[in-house]
């Protein structure tokens, strides 16, 4: 019988392990007679929790002290909300740097709040090409530069090396990790702030990771919801109200699976050849198409189509008779779109790209 | 071996026929090849489960089509600090009536955003009393009055009957249900808006419950967050962004437990059983002390204290001894806390009241 392999953007794919130690864990807590779903967030048994998941993102990223790690509630899209009434002062602006359907989100939530340089940062050309940074335009006096690293939907990455060398000015660089954070080593002190929900490499939805520059926490802002107010989260050690418990026992477990595995270095490997393999096949097909410029392809989100779409349909259809699911593309652009998070096990993208030369072979 | 009953005040004992389910479904949610961990919130599955969460709430509750449902991330203190960011435009204002730690917090957090009329509406007296409705000095337009039904902290309701009456006046009903919803028949329709954190009545942290009056929607405000703007999240069926799922997931097994047990009617009566069973043994006791007036205690949240704290430490310790977990006060108040909430088994007050007596006993 063949294995179920699930490539969906996010939620996305969680270590067998992972499920297995929730499920024999999930009535009685490690002895405490509880369930993890009914643990107070006072519990020691919840601290601990808490600060191992925040001792192993700091041990994987390499966060040093003078950053905090917060915990927050309502994903990425609630944070990004709140980034101006945290961090823009009255006058204050910030440049967001558009490359694709969660910056663009990003950016026009930040105008409901504040002054903001929207750059459109993709070249106008057929193939999507991110335009060099010294193309961008970007203000003098911004407080914040916002990107996100990797755009799921049309799987484009930004010019990282570019990004991280800003941190020479003066704005400090903010950025939407969601779906590349843990994939691969980044210098965090280049960062001002770094967010990420948590579907997609570390876990489950409802909860929100950031690590933000201690410094930057101390200006504060006024008139924040207290829960939304990244000074009060630290000092609160997250826990200014109930916090997704659930969701943090999972990180953590995800953040130690992940530790496990050979950290960020052991990812990043497998992740560039994985995506590589992929990227191949559909490079030399006739078929299957690609519209991202080689140096800004993703290797988490890799999005292909069929310019026929009645075989498109067809091969999304097998591929889910073939146990290959979450294949769909974004509603927003149809077509395919392959997943690649930490958690997918090699033999899932080998029976994927087994499939896709099959595929290929029988419709020449 | 004795059973371990759990009486936290919220995250809170769940059935264990809901813990069991949850396990056994866990690795493979009902044939998909898929933890509901990892299903997609765009899923058939995920979106089965939206529209049952829905419904069941509506069918428990009495919820009208005149009413949206909208199930939002954050817990009820995310919810609060939005509430005048979505209902008050530039010039209005609303009643809070303050009663205790929960509705001064959500007062607190709305005077950030608008003009707020902040009532005190706790008497000044030795027992806990809440003063009649007539006494409160309610304003003539405000465009809301909030309040919190059961304050968690120091066991008090508010009066419901003055409360609902106001349907009449032009002000909606704004009510913080965390702690009491589904715990007691109430009259949907004279409210203008109802929340509630999940951990509570509803299973697990993370999400938030709202049964708001589509009417109030129609008028929307600018600059809101998206992922809070309550008329998006109901254009948007709650999916603005990627929602709680594994959250809404429980919230759908606990309404259909709740349904299956009998519903509102049962669990009200069961809870004022046990709720003066409780009372009981505590005015019957020469140690034991509740503060509250006997009109406005409640039958959720039920605090006492030990005057000598020496026997106080001593009860808490002997009770964990006997597997009554999770009966520490909140950290504000210190004491004693029974949280009954629907959840609660029988076995478990039977359990507890006999070891208080047995307490008193050997301490007399």
């Amino acid at each position: 019988m063949l294995e179920t392999f699930y490539f969906g953007a996010g939620p996305a794919t969680l270590p067998t392990t992972i499920l297995d130690k929730i499920k024999n864990e999930l009535v009685d807590h490690r002895g405490t007679g509880l369930s993890v779903l009914e643990l107070s967030h006072r519990s020691e048994e919840f601290m601990e929790m808490l600060d191992q998941a925040e001792n192993l993102l700091r041990e994987l990223m390499g966060v040093s002290n003078e950053y905090a790690v917060l915990l927050l509630h309502g994903g990425a899209t609630a944070q990004y909300s709140m980034l101006p009434l945290n961090f823009l002062h009255q006058g204050d602006s910030a440049d967001y740097i558009c490359t694709g359907h969660w910056s663009i989100k990003a950016c026009q939530e930040a105008k409901k709040f504040a002054s903001i340089n929207a750059i459109q940062a993709l070249a106008d050309s057929e193939l999507i090409v991110v335009k060099p940074v010294e193309n961008w335009g970007l203000k003098q006096q911004s407080s914040y530069i916002h990107y996100c690293d990797n755009e799921t939907i049309n799987g484009v990455v930004n010019d990282i090396a570019g990004m991280e060398s800003f941190n020479s000015k003066d704005a400090a660089l903010f950025c939407d990790m969601t779906s590349s954070i843990l994939t691969r080593p980044i210098q965090v002190k280049n960062y001002g702030l770094i967010y990420a929900s948590t579907q997609k490499n570390l876990g489950i939805s409802g909860l929100c990771v950031m690590v933000v520059k201690k410094e930057l926490l101390s200006k504060g802002c006024e008139n924040i919801p207290r829960v939304f107010d990244y000074k009060k989260c630290f000092e609160a050690r997250s826990l200014v109200n109930t916090p997704p418990i659930f969701a943090i026992y999972v990180l953590g477990l995800m953040l130690n699976w992940l530790k496990e595995e050979g950290g960020v270095i052991e990812m990043n490997k497998r992740g560039q050849l994985q995506a590589k393999a992929l990227y191949d096949v559909i490079d030399s097909s006739e078929i299957f198409k690609n519209r991202v410029a080689v140096k800004y392809r993703s290797c988490v989100n890799i999005p292909f189509e069929i310019e026929d779409k009645v075989l498109q349909a067809k091969f999304l259809q097998q591929a889910e008779n073939h146990k290959l699911l979450g294949l769909r593309g974004h509603r927003s652009v149809g077509g395919v779109r392959v997943s690649l998070y930490n958690a997918m096990p090699k033999q899932g993208v080998i029976n994927l790209l087994e499939f896709m030369r099959e595929f290929e072979l029988s419709h020449e």
